[in-house]
């Protein structure tokens, strides 16, 4: 089976244009068929605040009404999106920007209300949600997908999705076409033992392990649904999933070691 | 040769929801291959003014600086772009939103600085800075492409384009592999004998007449670049060009008359 590296990245490269660059150059670099996911980042609430939109949290969740559902349609899918997809043209690598409306590639659900109304937020049921044929048309063609985290609920909303969520549910999708490896970038070199010491980075994490990280509070909050996201792709196929920092990225699609390896 | 419609639509239907849904709906239920190409709108200089970006304009053109690139390329490419996507696809139509970054569609140039600097608008040298071949593989997988008007420059930077011009190269470009039909969708029915009568369509034009209209003021400024357009696309073997209201599409795309049809 064919190779096929997808590498999500967060918030923290986007609102950094050198470190980009020199992300998005080592991901052009990655050979063979691939696909980026992108997160938002601090310039979404920045021009949010600018038109008068205050972020609405809760449980560190972004809670998307109609203006905010605007916000993110116009900052993720269209000026970070095609930023990306500019600067990896002009690094030779033929990216296609896409959202989940896009040949339809991910349908989601409205998140149902229960005791929290997070508006147009869409969660994705799982692989069978995802136009796994369209994705590998695209791929076919030597395009390279570039996914905003936003996806579509089919009546003709955009929706706000998790770009971690969005990165593992292509992944899922695409395993049983592909030999998937997953690779979730963000600001640490890896899953730390102690989040002080940037040197305490985990090898690897098995889900027993995991357990014990949970159990003993080692793993935040933030980290908990990332590495979820990660034993669930695993779980359905995924022969890969990696955590670490951008700068790995060469390293590990070269076959090298960085960061933390999950394994089941 | 497969049939191509390319159906252009500008801002006064992406201003009406009302509108803008029931072409959208018209558009989605014309067969075979099709490409949709959308203007901007007020939408960009409502939202920069909330974002405090003045519009800058010179002889009824925009001046793109960096802060207005960044306000199109969001308003155009994410926006208005990914709106019309999410519901074409409730529409039961697979569109993918597209710029000419995406994919390497279209290369355009920055404008050079004469008397006026235009600062990011690019201009596109004709159908060899298309990339046809994606195009082709897009639609050979049943997708409908929806390009906003925006370019790349293949260098890393997103360009202001007139979506007049996309849509006239991408007909020129194509013209070789499809037969092409060019639709201009604006507010009046055709193009118009009397600016005040609605019914006065001038149901044909030729480059003689079109000569004529021009000599005697008959044609405004702002319907000269659109005449020149589709006089061009003629010229490089699109098959025909047709201009009308958004109503129309259907009845054009059906093969009846409608608007004012271009002719060399």
């Amino acid at each position: 089976m064919q190779e096929l590296n997808i590498i999500k990245i967060g918030g923290n490269i986007l609102d950094n244009p050198t470190q980009l660059h020199r992300f998005l150059s080592d991901f052009a670099s990655v050979s063979g068929a691939k696909i980026l996911v992108h997160g938002g980042g601090k310039i979404a609430s920045s021009i949010g605040q600018r038109l008068g939109i205050t972020p609405k949290m809760v449980e560190g969740r972004r809670i998307t009404d109609a203006e905010t559902l605007e916000l993110v349609t116009m900052v993720y899918g269209g000026l970070i999106n095609k930023q990306v997809v500019a600067q990896l043209q002009a690094l030779g690598c033929n990216a296609i920007g896409m959202t989940g409306a896009d040949g339809n590639a991910i349908y989601a659900q409205k998140r149902p209300v229960r005791e929290v109304d997070y508006g147009y937020a869409g969660d994705v049921a799982g692989s069978k949600n995802i136009n796994a044929a369209t994705i590998q048309g695209l791929l076919s063609l030597d395009l390279t997908p570039v996914f905003a985290p936003l996806t579509h609920d089919g009546d003709g909303s955009m929706l706000n999705t998790n770009a971690d969520t969005i990165a593992s549910v292509l992944a899922t999708a695409l395993a049983p076409h592909y030999e998937v490896k997953l690779f979730y970038c963000f600001e640490k070199m890896g899953v730390l033992q102690d989040a002080e010491d940037d040197n305490s980075v985990i090898p690897e994490i098995n889900k027993t392990l995991y357990k014990e990280l949970k159990d003993t509070g080692v793993v935040s909050l933030g980290m908990i649904p990332k590495l979820d996201n990660a034993f669930a792709a695993l779980e359905q196929g995924v022969r890969a999933v990696q955590i670490g920092d951008a700068a790995a990225v060469s390293r590990m699609a070269a076959g090298g070691k960085a960061g933390t390896l999950i394994t089941l």
